[in-house]
């Protein structure tokens, strides 16, 4: 039988990018942030997996939409947001940050970009965030413009993108620090290009302001890459278990809290400002938390790819969930991700998985994984 | 070359009744409210239509999640979120609702259940009106508890719908007016069963309160509807454009306010209520509107989807945008629904639709399209 097809409308918003990406013969979607991003373009995901970590690649991530905060109270409400300080944060600087409700659950984990003292955005991860920080504003009647911008990020990826960027944008963004970035011109337009990008391969963000130029910049980085062969992309699920990268919605949703998705390095309880959800993070904290996103590696074979939480249990007893999985060309083993009850989060403890293809024995491991440079 | 799949993960949320979704075959899905929803099963969405017209068919529609207020400030939540007057609402009724911000702009369009004088389901539309909630109750410093409560929409749709939900919940569901609802009992758990529904052929839906009935749910309705020739469904294209069924995110946006969406008769302006957004639809109201929503009929054969806007012409000059278009088999001839300039918008108004199929002559009609019974 053959998998059910993405039905595509304008709900599901194109982009830019979306003739290139269908040129290029892209063979899955997802929608993330009411967005089309592809997850597919070779024969498997481990074939696109070894390109990325050999060449380099360029990825339509417009679903990567910007909620701007600007105005007077533009940094008061960005503060409100997170319990990440971001005080010390300056103009062209972006920074991971959770954010919680006022229970403490997740609600997303953007990058917040500072573009001026008075001017953010949050470079989201799947969910309506805007209206989170709308509501915020109206309610809290705090002077600031709430907005979606007109911003279609454009990924390139892989170790040769500081050459491939470096032959579109000028070779000062081999200066540009990592989660930093500078304002830079293609045909006339300035757009932030950030280093920064959903892979541990390296490589930039850039932040097109101007659709009517979406494909020009496309093209202008496929023939600028065609000499370190470059190809389509996007991110990978198995690129991204190996490399530690957490994924809203799958790895954790508003349920969770950031202590026990590991963000306890994004959350300065102690920092002397105040929070949405502060309260409950000190509770939290002072509790001690139920439990832990931790690595697994999964004996056996998976033919199943995972769609949805696979339970944990030890001794028949249930010790969390495995929220995402691959098998890892690199490591050759399964790789996963969970949230596993902290009674049973140790290293090295043994636990039972139930998959769609029947139990599979496992052990819990540090994150990231320590996967070997090619 | 094939159509890309979609690709499934825990964060496109599957549903209590994602398995029999799949094992009756589905061919599309898209993604809505970050939950999966089917949009074909048999070869065409022509069949699908035919089936739902004749016969009755079941939906999955999880993916219209709740949005629940509860608390002694449910109610004044719920008003200020809608330029609809909720006062005369009873508990049982659902109400059908724009639901706008500071500005004028469509958030979403839910119906509303009162299911006790403090307690709200907004039955949501595409997009995280969660959030705008919360935010706002926040913000406000409002008494109520705003949730997304374990609640999974199931449809029963088309002619026999009654005969159907009859077998399976009793005769007194035939007695059930249009958005009014009953608490009533499958396997001893209670669910409001609604008559409402995503098209124009009637029928119910079950507000399944429990995920672990989903499956015996769904089978109670098979077997009871194999008399009728039951068979699945999703939302029809062609049913709802022919129907005057609008869809947010389609056919409007947050970049479009309720007047100029046809929605007047649900902006009670003058109801001596306040709502978010009241001054902005006074204005608007006063100025009037600059474009409205219209039927259109294309001429000549349309061999693309519609995906995104196709923009409409007089004379060379804007005058709006097709937002969903379809061939309609009752009325032989192509349909759509636009949003047009306030110039063009008279009924007979001759324009021009630049489809991917290139330039097509077309003529602006009324809405809901007259569609003859079987």
């Amino acid at each position: 039988m053959s998998q059910p097809v993405l039905a595509i409308s304008r709900r599901t918003r194109s982009t830019p990018y979306s003739n290139r990406v269908s040129e290029c013969g892209v063979k899955g979607y997802t929608v993330y942030n009411r967005t089309l991003l592809s997850t597919q373009f070779r024969e498997s995901a481990e074939a696109d997996y070894w390109h990325l970590r050999e060449f380099v690649q360029i990825w339509d991530v417009t679903c990567e939409r910007q909620v701007q905060l600007q105005g007077p109270d533009a940094a008061k409400l960005a503060q409100l947001m997170t319990p990440r300080n971001l005080q010390k944060a300056v103009v062209g600087q972006g920074v991971y940050a959770p954010i919680v409700n006022q229970d403490g659950g997740m609600l997303n984990d953007p990058i917040i970009l500072k573009l001026a003292e008075d001017k953010f955005w949050l470079s989201i991860a799947d969910s309506d965030l805007l209206l989170w920080a709308k509501g915020l504003a109206y309610g809290m009647n705090l002077n600031v413009d709430v907005t979606e911008p007109d911003v279609f990020p454009l990924a390139v990826q892989g170790p040769k993108a500081d050459d491939v960027v470096a032959k579109v944008f000028g070779e000062q963004v081999r200066d540009i620090r990592f989660f930093r970035f500078e304002e830079l011109e293609f045909q006339g337009v300035k757009m932030p290009v950030a280093r920064s990008g959903w892979s541990k391969q390296g490589g930039f963000e850039i932040y097109l302001t101007d659709f009517s130029l979406g494909e020009a910049l496309w093209d202008a980085l496929w023939d600028a890459g065609k000499e370190f062969n470059i190809g389509p992309g996007n991110p990978n699920l198995i690129e991204r278990i190996e490399g530690g990268l957490f994924s809203y919605g799958n790895d954790f949703t508003t349920e969770n809290n950031p202590l026990e998705c590991g963000l306890d390095q994004y959350c300065h309880l102690d920092g002397g400002f105040d929070f949405i959800g502060k309260e409950a993070l000190l509770k939290i904290r002072e509790e001690g938390v139920k439990r832990r996103i931790r690595g697994l590696v999964i004996d056996g074979e998976l033919k199943t790819a995972c769609s949805g939480l696979w339970p944990v249990e030890v001794d028949g007893k249930f010790a969390g969930n495995v929220t995402s999985a691959c098998y890892s060309p690199a490591l050759k083993n399964n790789i996963a991700n969970g949230m596993i009850e902290i009674d049973f989060c140790e290293t090295g403890q043994s636990v039972t998985v139930q998959t769609p293809d029947g139990p599979r024995q496992a052990k819990i491991c540090d994150l990231p994984f320590e996967v070997p440079e090619l």
